[in-house]
């Protein structure tokens, strides 16, 4: 066995290629949240992928402006072995160091466990997140169409080259709405606030394909949006896979040409039987 | 003159290609501060690309559990034009709405002026962020190289495709520290951070580079990392170019085969005379 290594994660997915289906084992990049704190103050949250994090917890107090220079960092304690200090990283400030900073909170912490992918994905579930209630089960003949769609779509309203795509489609593969935003989050919520102000959900036999990766964010708004598939051209981080599979979402990744990757609930789509 | 669509924004750039520099006009996606506000009470602030800034208030507040029907939204004004109003999205929630949910504040709002990319960047000089000192010029011939040597040492890290990436050169080209994370902002602070526990700052001569867009946060870490030249294999928002253009950052976008272009302070760029 190899060791462990952090920032990547093996799973057992199912790919889909021009008809075939079959079991294969895909490698996820890692995305945990990562608190930084000194003494019993949260000073900051952030999903990252681990690795490097007393440098990250350097990088960001630097950047922020909360330590200006090296000897107001008095020390940085790397993250433990064990469930509360894995996500973990001490800081040792110098009464020089400005507390009252920029900082942003970028995600919410605060669990008995500590910080980890099991605490956010709990956050969820006392939020009232279900599992997507869906009857419908989509065609991968269908599926391999949209980021066509998509693109041609894109090709009318895009002229900057900069820009995260998101698309809602119907069982059909109709494009209902199109929305493109410099941050991938801000085009999700555009189209599913395009729905939730037409009246449109429940969203519970549609489609939303995102330009960009799948990452926690994302899915955690499809599922909050009741929409039972998510798809992305690309891949997927372990916490978006570990939060679809908790919770219910078909994800799809690696949309592209005659080819797919499921990674979450395969039932919701009309394949062959497994070989 | 064509009519004013916020969502694109024209300016003048400098192209380098294999050599030879011109003067033109390029595309920037727009990306500025919006605010959404129930009554007196801020419920987020996202930095956006302008346009269906109703659909994206309803759609923030539906996905991250603030309301959940659309009779808890009672009412959703669009943006005004003046400048305290163009970034700003009054909305009205019934007493059903859940305003303790999640609603994340992605990032800090509050000026006379309302939110706008001027408010942010009188924010970041209130917090002390300079123009990054620097007698470097840098050789085009160098810069080239660099996306190039960048994906060399990817390959060596990199097995799932999912990762943002930021290296840190020095003037002569060589690649100090790569660094990988799900998270842009992530990878710039891994890479910073490195140079700081090193107690490597000044990073005066030196050169950012990230695999992805150069947006409104990594411009602002990089200035406050004193790193006075950032390059990006992508298109910067116009928010970023602006954010560069008054700290005295040079920003360099599209670094892909033997061209470049120039967003702001070409003189740190050894270019040969303007056509």
């Amino acid at each position: 066995m190899a060791p462990k290594r952090r920032n990547i994660e093996l799973t057992q997915v199912i790919e889909w290629a021009d008809g075939k289906t079959s079991r294969v084992e895909d490698y996820l990049s890692a995305e945990e949240p990562l608190e930084i704190r000194a003494g019993r103050r949260s000073l900051g949250v952030t999903l990252r992928t681990p690795g490097n994090d007393e440098e990250l917890a350097a990088g960001f107090l630097f950047t922020e402006g909360i330590v200006s220079r090296q000897d107001q960092l008095v020390s940085v304690q790397p993250p433990g072995e064990s469930d509360v200090e894995r996500n973990l990283v001490r800081v040792t400030l110098s009464p020089r160091a400005r507390l009252n900073g920029g900082a942003p909170r970028r995600f919410s912490a605060g669990s008995a466990c500590g910080v980890c992918g099991k605490a956010s994905i709990d956050q969820l579930r006392r939020r009232g997140l279900r599992r997507p209630e869906s009857a419908t089960r989509f065609d991968p003949e269908v599926l391999v169409q949209l980021p066509e769609k998509l693109h041609g779509a894109q090709r009318v309203f895009s002229r900057t080259g900069g820009l995260h795509a998101s698309a809602l489609f119907n069982p059909a593969g109709e494009l209902l709405a199109l929305r493109e935003d410099i941050g991938r989050h801000n085009a999700v919520d555009k189209v599913i606030g395009w729905a939730f102000l037409q009246d449109l959900p429940p969203l519970n036999a549609h489609v939303l394909l995102v330009s960009g990766r799948g990452g926690f964010e994302i899915v955690q708004k499809t599922i909050a949006a009741g929409i039972p598939l998510l798809a992305s051209v690309s891949a997927p981080s372990s916490l978006a896979v570990q939060l679809a599979r908790e919770f219910g979402l078909t994800l799809v990744g690696f949309l592209r040409g005659r080819r797919f990757v499921i990674y979450s609930d395969q039932q919701r789509i009309a394949v062959s039987t497994l070989r």
